[in-house]
């Protein structure tokens, strides 16, 4: 936890916890994690998307490896323990077995992913895409608020743009990806339990919509002749909300929002922004989304506005490995913990990773539900029992074998 | 017109026109503005906000000064005429002067202002605040996008931010301010004119508005739950375009609109957006501006969010000199022109010297009544019209005395 304390000050902005992929923070923070993972007896190497991977070799004569990670990148203003805990409570977990200089049958990989959160160029799961072998090279042309393109923050941040394909998994035998993670839901607080087994991660979708009217003098062009990109944005914002409300369900939200050209005296010509929607059902989720999509049209013809949709990402439900669930729940018995599964609303480098191997995943308890906000919270105790439950998952996997 | 070109390719963007107080775009339209005050025979100056004074002595014996002017800053993406067209109108009538070496039994200065639009600190008129007598000092702590002060804005510009008193008119007597300018509105291309006199510039109510709701897990968070900040500002977006539509000579616009933290998977949490109010009748526009207010915090209020109101600026409609707009009215007769007089719409640097000396204004014909926008356009022929006008004024004007 005071590792995470460390990271947590590690961010672009003075009063706050903003760490976007490849920024000067994210490089700060890879500073302290490489000697911590130094210290637990690793060998490290960034690879070309950015991605911090710590290994620790397996007993001689093993030829597989466990992955366990989580993304070392935030969202603007964030809490501290969303995706920083999951590598340091693995980290927790492999020191441990260097301090006990023990040797599991199978290589562990702990890995920092380099974007899950998608702040700088609006897309997510950069680091885990790049690792399963499914990153989008077209993305590398992306550019950030400033103008910066992916591959040049790429190269900035050391990697070579060209050769992200050789980030895949080229390690042999994988066992699953396992990763640990705040729960950012009020579900454990509720139950009382300070960790839960992920049975499934609520597939989402995500689109960028344009709405393009017209820019005009605020003060000299009557309400009648306006061709407002604000106005037909905000009935939908708005719509967007009502129409999630009423379906069991469905969550869907607008998150960013910018305004062209942005002056208090300019009537707005053209807003950007963003639809997020997620369901545990795919099906429901994609039929919400194409309603949703065919209401921003409707809204903007009424008033003379052009709507465009640019499709960000679409990710399916992914169930977790049924046999490695079933050890995590072990672990959690043998420690005395009533074990309980629950979906994840939020989506997680999991979801990326479950292309490349089995995945499995654990939440700790936090305060309130409460996460991409500096209120975030864990206990002390909670952290310690995850760290417990992975210790115990190892040594089960050891034994499975 | 050629001179409104080169001034629009000093921008701080690649492919559009923005030119914000005190920026380098601003720096290198001053050299050029500069060079051509000195071509006709001005002596100039850089005061401490930041306005360019040029000033073309009168005759031997003359006590008096007649100010001309206009801004040569810019909203974002602008068009090339809003308020580089006064100035350069005015230099045009300055230099036949001097191509004639023609001396008026008065001074005549023509000031640049360095901020009228006030794109970057979200204040109007600093330069002819400045001028006028009736900066504010606190707008020095103001900060913009990137969190430079405007006071740091002002050193790096030259001046000096503690003596910005010093820039009020000192000259001694002042025979008025005439400001010629684009009209941004439809009517003289309506009647068919060229130009036309401006009879009163109509009131406008500034304000910044802030909904706090509480940031959260786009993903985690069910819909029931969430405190979003940017649902209830778009309701708000919403009423006021509707609100303005239904009431006579009212015009009410939000113009700027941001999204805190601003990211694509958490729920808004805070949400800060410009109001801008106009209508002709200064009580028809404080009643609605309250109303406004007083519906922004309702909007807020069943939705669990706080609003705060922060009033920008509040100025009055501004009548001009009947004496000027007489001697105008002249000078376009003069010149076979039907003379006309309509209202501006739009706030103009003549609002605030109203405070100083009598004030009038001409307003040139533009195409589809278009502006703030790279449309905007002006004819040749016009522009020659306001030339004449112009000198024929300062005829007048000199004959008067």
């Amino acid at each position: 936890m005071e590792r995470c304390d460390v990271l947590g000050r590690c961010s672009e902005e003075p009063a706050r916890l903003t760490r976007p992929f490849a920024s000067n923070a994210m490089r700060r923070a890879y500073g302290h994690v490489m000697s911590w993972m130094r210290e637990a007896g690793m060998s490290i190497r960034q690879d070309n998307i950015g991605n911090l991977r710590g290994r620790y070799e397996g007993a001689p004569g093993s030829d597989s490896t466990l992955i366990l990670g989580s993304h070392l990148d935030s969202v603007r203003d964030a809490g501290k323990y969303d995706g920083p805990l999951g590598v340091m409570v693995a980290l927790a977990a492999v020191q441990r077995l260097h301090d006990t200089t023990s040797r599991l049958p199978f290589a562990v990989e702990v890995v920092g992913f380099a974007d899950e959160e998608g702040l700088r160029y609006g897309t997510t799961y950069l680091g885990s895409s790049a690792l399963a072998g499914a990153f989008h090279a077209a993305d590398l042309e992306r550019a950030d608020a400033d103008g910066v393109t992916m591959a040049d923050a790429v190269r900035g941040f050391g990697g070579n743009p060209q050769r992200i394909d050789d980030d895949q998994w080229s390690g042999g035998k994988l066992l699953g990806y396992c990763e640990f993670h705040l729960e950012q839901g009020p579900v454990l607080e509720a139950k009382g339990l300070p960790v839960g087994v992920v049975s499934a991660i609520a597939g989402q979708s995500r689109y960028q919509l344009t709405f393009t009217g017209e820019a005009a003098h605020a003060g000299t062009t009557p309400m009648a002749h306006r061709k407002d990109a604000l106005v037909a944005a905000s009935v939908f914002v708005e719509t967007v909300d009502a129409y999630a409300a009423g379906q069991e369900g469905l969550v869907a939200t607008v998150g960013q929002l910018t305004v062209y050209p942005g002056a208090a005296n300019v009537v707005p010509g053209e807003v950007t922004l963003s639809l997020d929607v997620r369901h545990p059902d795919d099906t429901e989720r994609r039929l919400a989304a194409e309603r949703l999509i065919d209401i921003a049209g409707q809204t903007g013809k009424h008033r003379s506005i052009a709507v465009t949709t640019n499709p960000i990402s679409d990710n399916p439900t992914v169930s977790c490995s049924t046999r490695l669930t079933t050890l995590l729940e072990q672990a959690i018995k043998d420690l005395g913990v009533k074990p309980m599964q629950l979906a994840s609303g939020a989506g997680h480098d999991a979801v990326v990773m479950a292309g490349l191997a089995d995945v499995a995943m654990l939440f700790v308890r936090c305060k309130g539900g409460i996460s991409h906000n500096p209120a975030e919270s864990v206990t002390e105790d909670d952290v310690a029992v995850a760290i417990d439950v992975l210790g115990k998952f190892l040594e089960l996997l050891a034994t499975e074998r």
